[in-house]
Parts: structure tokens; sequence; C-alpha cells
């Protein structure tokens, strides 16, 4: 179950954990208290710190090593206990030397998380509540406090849009490696983005620049070609997919169905092994298996106010360049002429055309020219 | 004000500079030297050397730190005076050590610099005119002659095109960087590619592989999805690009304007709240505020030799795969059908179409395909 | 003479080795074992090891100096001999700070290849046939067993989707940089990716984002703009390809060609400046010199079983959103009207259209409207 509590007023990071007071004094075992500008935090530092609760600590800080502890606050440990978080600014010639650093968050024993937090404070300069002030507060009344070592990555914070970029980075590593371990091959990682819940099945192949958005779940097998921009789609086992695909939500493409390149699919079933390869535009709209839809096919849904359906059914052969203006439905085995605009049903096995007979005047394209040319010497006078 | 000199002989730089003895002989205060294939240099780096020019220097060589100083050539020191400038291999052990290298950049003090230029000769086994010999010209007088010390990338030299990526590539990383201190979102800075002079608002965001060329300026709150190239463009705030849009020199988008995918605008204005969202191509063009571009839409501009406009008013519906036949202009609240050819003005608020009836001609399909079978087998024999 | 051996069974590496039992009886001087899964292998590497063999060696093990040789087995040396190769697990405390690890790749002397392989036996844990043996047996036999320095990457071996993924990387950064060095400007190398037979000329310019898979050959003074996927292709001089250019296997661009964005060009020879500049599908066609082919233009090439060609002669003009139904063919200087339907032969200089009389019918858009506007309401209803 998850509840959420907002701190209304900005009063500190203690008075910030108040704000779930009501959740607090329900005696859980064990209190995280996780950032929201920290969001590459790993279960295993969680449960690190938790064991921590487990062997007898009230309040666990988690911090982490660098090379680099310039800036950040010490913690200062004695005989397996934290002593004190120091500030940089306030630490020591030896402290400052102390590479082991305060990562903020913290996890509390549920049975003295209310009390601790009620003791802090405001007596500084900013008038605020700060929530490391537990570490004195819990030592003073002779309760364990302890550190535990977590990753860097897992306290990582983010302070303003590089930083963002720098974690995202981080976040995309991780999945990336996750991707190849879990079976899919990956020809230049560095150049997939995955969301959060990307999902891509085993002996799937992603060419490099390929840009997964939300909601989006591969089957095995799959192809996805360079330049390709998926949200909010599913992908049947064996598809081909691109390059210079996109696929917007509610896209549902079939076993070995293929979208080539410059193809839009939005809100369309497309059926087992139908093929829509080039320049195309696919909206709501349902497609039977084996159809095939021709080079630059539209399906006009939009009339400027609503959205209408276009029905076309399986082993259909819709010739390129035609319109499907919807609603519209085009029946199992039928076959649109290339070119054509098709306003009404065409039922199954039928031959349907909308397009005009071709008219060729012999020599005329010289007479154009020549009138293209005096419009050309007329316009750089 | 910029002038230009032109060295016409190679015959070394010292003689490079002189070039510019017109101006040198106007008696500027302060000469900077810089080198074309030094793309990287900060202005900080020259006011650190105006600085020792301010402070008494007559020549201030600037150099950089390297852990790596080998190849490099030495400054050598001695109580704040900078003593020679030591070819790495004319070094001896202790020298070698030194990790303080010439960066070639100059500074000198205008008074001087004409004098200590034409005492540069070229005796030496080249025959060429060292601007470096001027250190020790300047000591012989008595003139003071200080190192300053540069960030390297400020005398970052390119001498062939992996160096040429590499300075680009540093030069991007500086250029991402202060976007988004300035308050762009950039979901993975590295696959953004900045122009020397694009603008970017603040809370707009850049999803991965996004290509500027010269002359953008994107307004506040726009989005940019992946996958798009812009070249001499404004766009306006609120406005969405892509994923894989083109924009062209001369497109001019409107606030809350949309460029969708495999969309082209070139030298059109895209007025408040208009939608090009998909395989379109806008050229020499404008469309009113709120007009709506169907699918495959294609400005036919071109006849050959000229290129001709296409206008569309305010709030205008374009039917998908239409083609207009520039010159044209559709008026104000004019709807063109689904697939049509318009070849003339269509006034406000009139309905326009230019395509054939549809036939429909029952299990015709069949006897397509078995005439197609019929084909294929005689081709296979 | 490329000849290949499978060994069926997995044995060992010794065994597999003498799969190849045919070849090695034939009494080669050099036999070189290199394996599957090191695909960056150099010509150096193998070099290094053959003058191993010329001076004397009969065994060559190649090694790698790394900072982290935990893990690997070590090149135990003893007075310029290899006395062992030992598992980091039996290795002792001096053992282990060795940091020349073996790298798996041998050079034998063919003299004595086949003997010491039948010698190699399966008395261990898992009953195989180790190759790394042969270095104790030719020691006993008191034949030469030397080590060979390589480069890390020769013997980099490849054990998952992510090492795999390391490895093309690593191939990658070479090509760019060889690229780089033999005259093509790479914006931004990183971004490029070449398959192990793309050429690209002198003085030809790649934007960030192209993709080069198989077979692709391009002149000099060519550009190649961002996000181009390119496979099995020619490009002439001076050729202009992309932004969001699909070249599939068969497209034969001229010199001076063009094909611009959106454009896919497959099984199809494009004359000497010819232009296919947007939104196009040229497929199993020809186009003369100096042909202009209008945006949106697609050639109908697919009847549902059977492909068809398209030719279209010099300084034809294609109007744009034309269709083009193949078999076809469009002759010198013909002018193809825009919107039209083509399906049968156009001669040269003449005019073809296709395409039907526009109709307008004033004020009749807001009726429209009020229809779209009923529909609405109704639905949401």
């Amino acid at each position: 179950m998850l509840e959420t509590f907002v701190q209304t007023e900005r009063k500190g990071t203690g008075h910030a954990v108040l704000a779930a007071r009501e959740a607090l004094s329900r005696g859980y075992d064990d209190v995280l208290v996780l950032f929201g500008d920290t969001p590459l935090v790993q279960s295993d530092a969680l449960l690190t710190a938790r064991e921590k609760l487990a062997s007898g600590a009230t309040v666990v800080v988690m911090g982490f090593r660098t090379d680099k502890p310039a800036g950040y606050g010490r913690l200062i440990e004695d005989n397996g206990a934290l002593i004190a978080i120091r500030e940089d600014k306030d630490c020591s010639e030896a402290e400052r030397a102390i590479t082991f650093c305060n990562g903020g968050l913290m996890a509390i024993a549920g049975a003295h998380a209310l009390a601790l937090l009620d003791a802090i404070g405001n007596d500084n300069a900013k008038g605020e509540y700060y929530l490391t002030d537990i570490v004195a507060i819990a030592r003073k009344q002779g309760l364990a406090v302890v550190a535990a070592e977590v990753d860097a990555q897992s306290v990582l914070g983010v302070n303003n849009r590089v930083e963002l970029a720098e974690a995202e980075s981080l976040w995309q590593v991780r999945r990336r490696h996750q991707a190849m371990l879990d079976g899919a091959t990956l020809i230049a990682p560095e150049t997939v983005f995955f969301s959060h819940d990307t999902v891509v099945g085993s002996d799937t192949v992603i060419e490099p620049n390929v840009f997964f958005g939300p909601g989006v779940t591969v089957d095995g097998g799959v192809t996805i070609h360079a330049f390709s921009h998926l949200e909010g789609t599913t992908i049947g086992t064996g598809a081909e997919i691109g390059p210079f695909a996109r696929l917007r939500p509610g896209a549902e493409l079939g076993e070995k169905s293929k979208v080539g390149n410059f193809c839009e699919v939005k809100k369309a079933k497309v059926g087992q092994g139908a093929k829509i390869n080039h320049l195309t535009y696919i909206g709501d709209a349902s497609i039977g298996a084996g159809s095939n839809i021709g080079a630059g096919t539209i399906t006009c849904n939009y009339d400027s106010m609503n959205k209408f359906k276009t029905e076309i059914g399986s082993n259909a052969f819709i010739g390129s360049n035609s319109s499907l203006v919807a609603p519209v439905s085009i029946g199992d085995g039928a076959y649109v002429a290339s070119g054509s605009v098709i306003t009404q049903d065409v039922p199954g096995d039928a031959l349907a055309f909308g397009r005009a007979r071709q008219k060729t005047i012999e020599g005329r394209a010289e007479d154009l020219r020549a009138r293209q040319r005096s419009i050309k010497e007329a316009s750089s006078k």
C-alpha cells in the first residue's frame, strides 16, 4: 500500500518526515527515509540499512565512499558507532581526510522514530528542523547509531538539469546492461534509451538509436532497426520494425508483422504477418493477418472534429498511395488499386478503385517548359 | 570592427602576424595572437593574458599544464619571468619534467609589437620567421616576458580530422552543459548537437538525438522529440516538434503549433496552434492559425523551373494525402477533401475536392490474383 | 584459400584444433590458433607471434598486460622462456602480482604441431583436451616455448552480449579513427556506425547519426546528413544524402544526385544529378540523369505477388504525390502532373496526367462542420 503525505511548509528535512506522523504512529518495524531527488537508490542499499536495524541499531545513516570528499558531510565513526555527521567546513584536518560521506538516507527503528523526530529542534540560523539532528539526539539517549556503507549511486542527489541528465545516464547504463544479460542484442547500447517499464524479449536485436517511451513490450526474436521511436506499444514474436518507424500508444503488432521506414502506427492492431513497409500512416485501425499495405497509404481518420475507424480484413492488398477515408472497412482478400481514394466499404474479395484515368498528350511537355521558362524570365526581371 | 589580412606566402608564424602590419601600426594597446586551428579559446584565457600586459609585461606566452608534456615545447621560467620556450628534443632531463607547456597563443604590448615582430629573422633550417623568437628578442631588449597559464582547451590545436572531431566534441560538451544550466531539459545530452548560434528557451525539453544546424531559435516550453533535424528555424512557445521532424531554413513555427513525424517544413510560416502531424511536405507556404494539415499532404511548389507559394488561411482543414498545386490559396475555414489535387484557389469556408469517384467490382480481386499468379509462374519458368 | 573444419563434440580446445587434422598434416610452416570469440585480433599480434616462431620457438603463447590481472591465467616466464600458464586460483602470492596474462591465442611450428596436439591427454576433472597443455608437453620434449606480448584488444574474448557490445564499440572506435585519417569528416564520430566493408571516399562529410549496413561504397565529396541508414549501396562523387534517407540494397546513386528526407531507394539506379528530395519511395527502378522526382512520389512496384520495374528517362519531371504503377516507363523529358496515377507508358516529352478535376462548393464547409459537430455530440452522449 502506498500513501502520500505532503509537507506544505518548507521547514527542513526533519519537519518533512513528520508530515507522515500518522503513518509513523502506526508502529511499523522499520522506517526508511528516502529523498525525492535521489532517484537511483537500489534495494541493496535499503537491505543493508535494515540489517543494521535488525542487529540492534536505532538510527542508521547511509553513507558512501568517494575519492573526492570535499564538500560532503563526513561520517565520523568510533568503534563501529557513528558519533557525528560533520559538515565539510567544520572538519578538522584529520576529519577532512575521511572519505566516508553522508548520503542523507536513513533507517530508523520504528519503535523510536516518532519520539526521535519530535525531539528535533529548530534553534539554528535558518530556523529549520534538520533530520540529521537525530544522530545526536539518539546518542544522547544511549541508543545505537551506526553508518551503513551503500553504493554512491544509491545516494546520488539531483540538484539541477545537468545532474538530472547524469542520473538518467547512469540509469540507462544499468538498464542496457540488464537488457543484454537478459538476452537482447544491442549493437550500440549507448544509443538505446529505455523507459522504466520497457520489456524486451530474448533474442531480440536492437540496432543503434532506438528510443523507448513508456509502455512498450517487445516479444522475443524481434528486430528493431535503427532510428525507431516506440511508446505504448506491444510487438509480437519475430516482428520487424524500422528503420525510421514510429509506433505510438495503442499500436499492437502481431507475430512476424512488419512496420518499415517512415511509417507511423497509432491505436491500431496489426495482424500476424501483415506488412506496412513504407511511408504510411495507420491510425485508429485494425489490419488482418497477412494483409499488405502499400507505400504511402494514409488512413484518413480525422474529419476535423471526430476520429473514425478503418477496418481492414486479412490477406487484403491496399495499393500504394491510397487514402482510406474512415469510417470504412475493407473485406478479407479485397484489393484496392494504387492511388485510390476509398470512401465506401469494400466487400471481401472485391476490387476497388477511385482514381482518374490517365491522359497523355504527346509533345506537350515542351510547351509547358516554354511557359515555365517565360514565367521564370518574367520573375527574374 | 573586424578586418581580415591574408598571408599569401607560407613563411612562418612571425611572417603571418606581420600580414596585419597596417593594423599593428595603428598603435592598439594590446595585440593578441590567436591561431585559426585553436577553435576552443575562451575569453578567460585572453583576459588572463591581457592582465599580464596591464601589469607591465611586454610579451605574454599562453601555456597550459599537462600530465603528458612529451612532445610539447616547455615554458622555462625563472623568478616569474619566461626565459625560454624549449622544444621537447632540446630539453635537459630536468626541463623534460616540466609540465607547463607552450600553447602558442601570445599577447604583445601594442607599443612594442611591430618592432619586435620586425626583429624576427629567418636564419634557420627552414628559412622561416618564427613568432616564438620574440621571446628572446624582447628579453635581449630588457623587456618583460612572462607566461600566463590558461586552460588546455583554449590552446588545443587541430591538425587533422580526428582532432577536429575531438575539438567539436569538447565544444558540444560545453554547450550542452550551458543549455541545461540555462533551463533546457536534455534527456541524453551526449546525443544533442548544437550550432554556435542555437538559442533554446527555458523549460524546453529535448529528447535524445536532435541536431541543430545554424540559425535556430527555440522559445520556452517547447518539446522537441527524438530524431529531429533543424536549421534556420524559429519555434514559438509551447510548440511540439517531431519525432522525425525536418525543419529547414525559413520555417517559422507559431506558438503551440505542431510538426510531427516525417514532416518537412521549408520557408513557411505556420500559425499559432496549427498542426502538421504526419508525412507532409510544406514548402514556400503560409498556414494560418488553427489550421490542420492532414497526413501525406504535399505542397507542390516546384514546376521544374519556378517555385510558387501556397497560402492557407486560418482554421482551414486539408484532408489527408492532398496535393496543393502552387500558386494556390485556401481561404479561412475552407475544407479540402482527402486525396484531392487542388489546382485552383479555394475561397473561405468552401469545400473543395478533386478526386475520382470510387468504383467497386465484387469478386474481381480473385480474377486479379489469378492473373498475377500466372505472371509469377511465367516469370519463374 | 579458406577451409572450414568443424568440431562436432565439445571435448576441449585441444580437441577443437585437431578437428583440422587434415590441414595440420599438410605440413604448413606456421600454425596459428585463433578463437571465434576474440574478434578484434589484429595482424600485428599474429606477426609478432610468427616472428617468435621464425626465431626458433616451437610454441608461442600470446599474452597481454593488464593492471587488473585477477581472474586471468598468468604467464610465468624465466629467462625468456615461458615455463607455465598458471591459473589465478593456483598462483602463489608472488605469481599473483604478475600482470602478463594468457590471451589464449597461440602460434605453433607446423613441423611439431600435430605431434604436440596428439600428445594432449584428458586426464582432468572435466575429461577434456586442453590446448594449453602443449606448453608443458613441448617443454618436456626440450622444445622452445615463449610468450609474445600482444595488445589486449587482440585477445579480448566475448562471453556474453555485454562483452559483444564492448567489442563492437572498440572496433567502431578503430574504424571511425581510420575513416577520419583517410579523409572523411565525421562531425560526431561516436554516432556513426560502420560495417566491416564500408568504403568512404576523401572529403566526404558525415553528419551525426549515420548507420552503414554491409556493402556500402561512398565516393569522395559526398555529404551524408544526419539520421541516414544505408545498406548495399553505391554513392557517386558529390552526391547529397539525407537527412532521414534510407538507402537499401541495390541503390546506385550517380554523381551529384540527391536523395533527401524520408526517401527510400531500393534496387534502383539514379542518374547523374537526379533529385529525389522528399517523402518518396523508389523501388525496382531506373531514373535518368537530371530527372526530378516530386515529393510524395511512389513507385508502385508490387502487385501482391510480382515486382515490376519503373523506368524513368533523363530530364523527366514527376509531379508531387504521383503514383507510378509498374511496369511503366516515362520517357526522356516527359512531364507527369502532380497527384497523377500513371498506369500507361508516357512517351518522351509527353505530358501525362491522371487526376480528377477539382470541384469547389462555396459555403459548404460550414454545413460539413455542422454535421461533424452533431456526430461529435451524438458520440459523446
